[in-house]
C-alpha cells in the first residue's frame, strides 16, 4: 500500500466513524492542512450523506455551528486548517462549553517534526482550548495498520458520544497530517460501520427519596422557576412541568428561554421580572415556602436577586449534572430532568389562593403593559421588541444579548416562536452567525433575529452565509448607534463616556444590505413595522429601527415606574 | 476610606505603573466589567497622556494593536471586559507570541465568588491563552493597602519589562473586579512614579569565540541570509549587515521582510527564490562554504529547501533567544543580533568572482522580470503586485499572507517602503486591522495594504477603525473571487474543489466601500492602476483589481518557466 492509499483509508475510516454515530452536519473553513478531510467532506456532500457548509471565517463558522446544534439538537462537526484558524474558534468554543452544546472541533495540525521550529501556520494546538472543552484528543498521524484504524474509528465514535452525554459539551480532536495531503480518490465511504452504543439511562429517585420529597413538598405554597433550556430538554420537560404545576396550584415563573411562555396556561407567570423589582417588603404575599428550579441561569437579574433573599428550600434539577446553580440558594442538586423528577411526585396542592395571588399580579402587569403599548405611536427599542414579539408565528427567533434579551424577558409574554440565545457566556459576539445557523436548520420563512447595532456589526462576516446558502432570516436591528446598555449603568455621563462606552459607529445599514444582497427596510412607526413583519420573507432581510440611547433609557424608566406605581396602588 | 475611594486609588496605581514604564498606546473594547479601567483610560486620553483607540470587535482590536506595535516598536496595551470578549483576542495573541510582539493583554474578570456558578459573561480566564503568552498574572482584587498597591505597581511595571525583554512577547494580566465599578472620580494619575529599570545588556563574543569564528570564516565563500525582522531589529542590524557583507564579498539574500531590499547595494540579492527553484545540479556554482543567517522563517520555501540540501555550516543569529531555526540546518545558535555579532569579526574577503557569480544570476533574473513586465498590458495579480512595488515611495506597506507575500517575495526587488506582514503564524485573519494599526502609527499618505479578497473579507469589522480615526490606507484588493493559492496545490480540480477550496464569495466591493465611507476605485489596466496609486490619499481607499484564479496560476507558471529557460540557456 503506498502513501496516498494509506491516507485514503485512514481518512475514510475517520468519516465512517462519524457517520456511524450519525454526525451529519459539518461546517468547514478552507485551508491547506485540512485538505484530505475537506475532500472527503466534499464527496459526502455530493452523495448527500452530510449537510456541508463552508464558511471562510472560522469565528463565524463555529458560531454558525452553534446555531445548527441549537435548532437541530444534534452534534455538529467543525473543521479548520492549522494555525490561528483554530484560535478563531475560541469564542464559540467557550460558549459551547457553558451552554452544553455538542460541538465537535477538528483542527488539522502540522506533524510533530514541524512543531516549534518556525514552520508556517503552526502554533501549539495541543489543548488549545484549555479547560474550555470537555475533552481533548491528539489523534495519531495517519498509519493504515488494523490497530491504528481501529483506534481511530473507536476514538471518533467515543468522542461523539462523549460530546452528547451529560454534561453535553464541546470536544476537540487535533489531527497532525503530513504531506502529501491529497490521497488516492475517491474515498471509500460506503462501508457500513456499526455504531458504538452508549445507552442513556434514566435517573430515578429511590422510594425513600420520593417519600421524603413528598413529605417536604405536600401542601406547600411552592413555585417552579423554569430557566433557559435547550430545545431537546424543553421538549422533554415542558409538558411535565405544565401538568404537574397546574395540578398542585404552583405558579411557574417562565424564563423566556425556557420556551414555556408560548403555552396558554393560567399558572404560567411571565411578568415576574417586573414583580421582583418591587421593594422586598411589598412582596411578602408572593413569598413561597419552597422552590423547584430547572434550567440555566435566569435572564432576569431581578428574579435571581429576589430568590437570593428568600431563604426557603430550593430543589434544583441539575439536568447537566454540573452542580452549578447561580443564586447559590439550592439545597438539593438533583441530577435529573423535570420529566424524571416530577411524574411520581404526587403531593397535595397548595391553596388555590396562593396561585391566585400570583395571577392577580400578573394580570395587573399584563394590563399595564397592554395599556402602555396601545398608546405607543413611536417606534423605539421597547415598541420594536414588543411588536416583534406579538408578531411571531410559530417560527424561530434568535435574540442577541445585552438589551434585546432583557427586552424579550419583559415584553414577550407569550411569543409564538421557539426562542434561541447564546446564553452561556452571554457575549455579543457571533450573534448573526448563530442566528443564521438556526435559520439553516429551520428553512421556514419565519426566522427572526432581534439585535442591537453593536452586536450586529461585531459579526458582519457571518452574514455571508445567508448569501451562500440562500438562508431566510429577518433581522430587526435596533440601531441606537452604539452600546445602549451602558446608559443604564452608573458610568453614564461620566467623562469620556461616549468615547469608551457609547461608541457610536455611524454606519448606514443600507450599504451593508446592498453588499450582502440583503433586503433592507427602514421601519418608521409601529404600524409600518408590523406591516413589514408580515411580508413574506425571501432572503436575508434587515429591518432597521432607528432609536436613541437616551430615549431608550427614559422609556424603560417611565414604563417601569408606571408599573411600579400601579402595583403599589392596587396590590397593597 | 470608602469602597469607591479604594477602587480609585487602586486603578490609579495600575495606570501610574504603566505610564512609568512608558506604555502610551491603548486599544480598548467596550464592556461593563472593565469600567474603571476604561474610565481612567478616557481621562488619560483627555489629558493627552495616552493614545487611546476604541474598537468594538476584540478580535480586530488585538490585531490593530499588533499593527501599532509593529510600526512603533513600542508595547501596546489592549483592554477588554470579561467572557468571550477575551477569547476573541486569541488569534492575535498567538500571532504576537510567534512574532515576538510586546502585546500587553488586560482582561477584566468577575471576582472569585462569581466564578463557575453560571454568572453572566463569566468564563474561566485564568491562563486563558495557555502557552501562547510569555507569562500570565492573576492580579489580586482591588485592596488599597500599601502592600497591595506596591505589589500591583511593581507587577505592572515588571510585566511591561518582561514583554519587552528577549524573547519579546505577549503577557496576560487577568483582573477580577467587584461592583461598584465606578470609583470616585477623577483618578489621581498625576503621581510621578519612578520607572523600574531593567537595563539591557549587550551580548558579546569572548576573545576565544571571536578568534575561532575568524578562523572558520576567513576567505570562505559565504552567504548572509537575512530573514524577516521587526522594525527595531532592522534598524539595529541592517547597516551592519550591509557593511560587513560588502567588505567580505558575500552576497546577502534579503527576504522582503528583512527590509534590506530598499537599499541600493550591489551584493544585495532579492531574486534568490527564482534561483533556488532551479534543479540542484544546476546550482553548484552558487553553493556557499558557509552561511550566516539572521531573522525569522524565510518567506521563500525555495530558499529554505535549497538551504536544507546544502549541508554547510550555518551560523544562526538567534536574536530572540529562542533556539528556533526552521530549516534545522543551524550548527551554531548565537543569541545575538547581527550588530553584536559582526563588527569585530574581521576576516579575509571571499574571491570577488564568488560575488560576481551571484550578481550575474541576479542580473539575468532582473532583466527577465523587467522584460516581462514591460510587455504586460493586462492587470492581474502579478502585474498589480509588481506595479504596486515599483510605486511605493518611502511609505509603509502591509502585505497579506497567502499569495500576496509570495508575489512580493518575487516581484518587489527594491521596494521603497517599510514592509510589514503577520509572519508569525501566517494567518489570513486580522490583516485589515493590523494594516490599520500600522497606518495609525504612520499618519502619512503613503500607507498601503496588498491583500486578496478572502483575507479582506475575513476581517471586515476591522475597517471600522479607519472611519473612526480618519486613517489613511490604500488597500489593493486582488479580487479573484476566492482562495487563489489552492489552485497551486495538488487538490486543484478534484471533486468539490470549488466548494471547499475555491470558495467564491461573489461580493461587490463598491457597496462595502460605501458602507465604510471609503473611496473605491476599480483599476482596469496597469497604466490606470499606476495612475491611481499616485493620487493623493485622503481616507481609507479600496483599489480593486479583478482577476481570475486560473489566469493567475497560468501567469505564474509562464513567468517561472520563462525565467527558468533563460537561466538554463545563459548561465550554464
Amino acid at each position: 500500500m503506498n502513501e496516498t492509499e494509506g491516507l485514503q483509508e485512514y481518512i475514510s475510516c475517520f468519516w465512517q466513524g462519524l457517520l456511524a454515530q450519525k454526525v451529519k452536519k459539518v461546517v468547514l473553513s478552507p485551508g491547506s492542512r485540512s485538505t484530505p478531510i475537506a475532500l472527503a467532506a466534499a464527496q459526502l456532500a455530493q452523495e448527500r450523506r452530510i449537510e456541508l457548509y463552508v464558511d471562510v471565517d472560522e469565528r463565524s463558522a463555529a458560531f454558525f455551528a452553534l446555531g445548527l446544534i441549537k435548532a437541530s439538537a444534534e452534534p455538529v462537526l467543525i473543521v479548520c486548517t492549522s494555525g490561528t484558524a483554530a484560535a478563531n474558534y475560541f469564542p464559540a468554543v467557550c460558549e459551547a462549553q457553558i451552554s452544553h452544546l455538542p460541538l465537535l472541533i477538528l483542527t488539522a495540525d502540522r506533524p510533530p517534526e514541524l512543531q516549534d521550529i518556525g514552520a508556517p501556520q503552526t502554533i501549539d494546538q495541543q489543548k488549545l482550548y484549555g479547560d474550555h472543552v470537555k475533552h481533548f484528543w491528539q489523534l495519531p498521524l495517519p498509519e493504515p495498520s488494523t490497530d491504528a484504524l481501529n483506534y481511530l474509528r473507536q476514538t471518533v465514535q467515543r468522542s461523539v458520544a462523549l460530546a452528547c452525554q451529560e454534561p453535553t459539551g464541546p470536544i476537540h480532536l487535533n489531527w497532525p497530517l503530513r504531506k502529501p495531503l491529497v490521497p488516492k480518490l475517491p474515498f471509500n465511504l460506503s462501508a457500513n460501520v456499526q455504531p458504538l452504543n452508549f445507552p442513556t439511562l434514566h435517573q430515578q429517585l429511590s422510594v425513600d427519596q420520593l417519600q421524603q420529597l413528598k413529605e417536604q413538598l405536600t401542601g406547600k405554597r411552592g413555585i417552579i422557576i423554569a430557566g433557559p433550556q435547550g430545545k431537546k430538554t424543553a421538549q422533554i420537560n415542558n409538558q411535565c412541568l405544565l401538568e404537574w404545576s397546574q395540578a398542585v396550584n404552583w405558579p411557574i415563573i417562565a424564563d423566556p428561554l425556557s420556551n414555556l411562555r408560548a403555552v396558554k396556561q393560567s399558572n404560567l407567570i411571565s411578568t415576574a421580572d417586573f414583580l421582583c423589582r418591587m421593594p422586598m417588603d411589598k412582596l411578602t404575599a408572593y413569598q413561597p415556602e419552597v422552590v423547584i428550579q430547572t434550567g440555566a441561569t435566569l435572564v432576569s437579574a431581578a428574579i435571581s436577586n429576589w430568590l437570593k433573599k428568600l431563604s426557603v428550600p430550593v430543589y434544583y434539577l441539575d439536568q447537566h449534572h454540573r452542580n452549578v446553580e447561580t443564586t447559590l440558594q439550592a439545597d438539593y442538586y438533583f441530577p435529573m430532568t423535570a420529566a424524571e423528577f416530577l411524574p411520581n411526585l404526587t403531593i397535595k396542592p397548595a391553596p388555590i389562593t396562593w396561585l391566585q395571588t400570583w395571577q392577580q399580579a400578573q394580570h395587573l402587569i399584563q394590563n399595564q403593559l397592554a395599556a402602555y403599548f396601545d398608546q405607543q405611536t413611536e417606534l423605539n427599542e421597547i415598541t420594536a421588541a414588543y411588536f416583534l414579539g406579538t408578531n411571531l408565528q410559530h417560527g424561530n427567533a434568535f435574540i442577541s444579548n445585552s438589551m434585546p434579551i432583557r427586552d424579550v424577558e419583559n415584553f414577550w409574554l407569550r411569543p409564538q416562536a421557539q426562542l434561541f440565545c447564546n446564553r452561556g457566556a452571554n457575549g455579543i459576539d457571533g450573534i448573526n452567525s448563530t442566528a443564521l445557523g438556526m435559520a439553516a436548520q429551520q428553512p421556514l420563512d419565519k426566522n427572526f433575529l432581534l439585535t442591537g447595532d453593536l452586536a450586529f456589526f461585531h459579526d458582519l462576516t457571518g452574514l455571508q452565509m445567508a448569501r451562500n446558502y440562500n438562508l431566510k432570516l429577518r433581522v430587526v436591528v435596533n440601531n441606537n448607534n452604539g452600546g445602549g446598555i451602558f446608559s443604564f449603568l452608573p458610568q453614564a455621563g461620566k467623562l469620556g463616556f461616549e468615547q469608551v462606552f457609547g461608541t457610536p459607529q455611524n454606519l448606514d445599514l443600507q450599504h451593508l444590505a446592498a453588499f450582502y444582497q440583503a433586503d433592507y427596510q427602514l421601519a418608521v412607526d409601529p404600524a409600518d413595522f408590523q406591516k413589514l413583519l408580515q411580508q413574506p420573507l425571501h432572503n436575508l432581510e434587515i429591518i432597521e429601527v432607528r432609536t436613541e440611547r437616551t430615549v431608550n433609557l427614559q422609556a424603560h424608566h417611565r414604563l417601569n415606574h408606571q408599573i411600579q406605581t400601579a402595583f403599589m396602588k392596587e396590590m397593597i
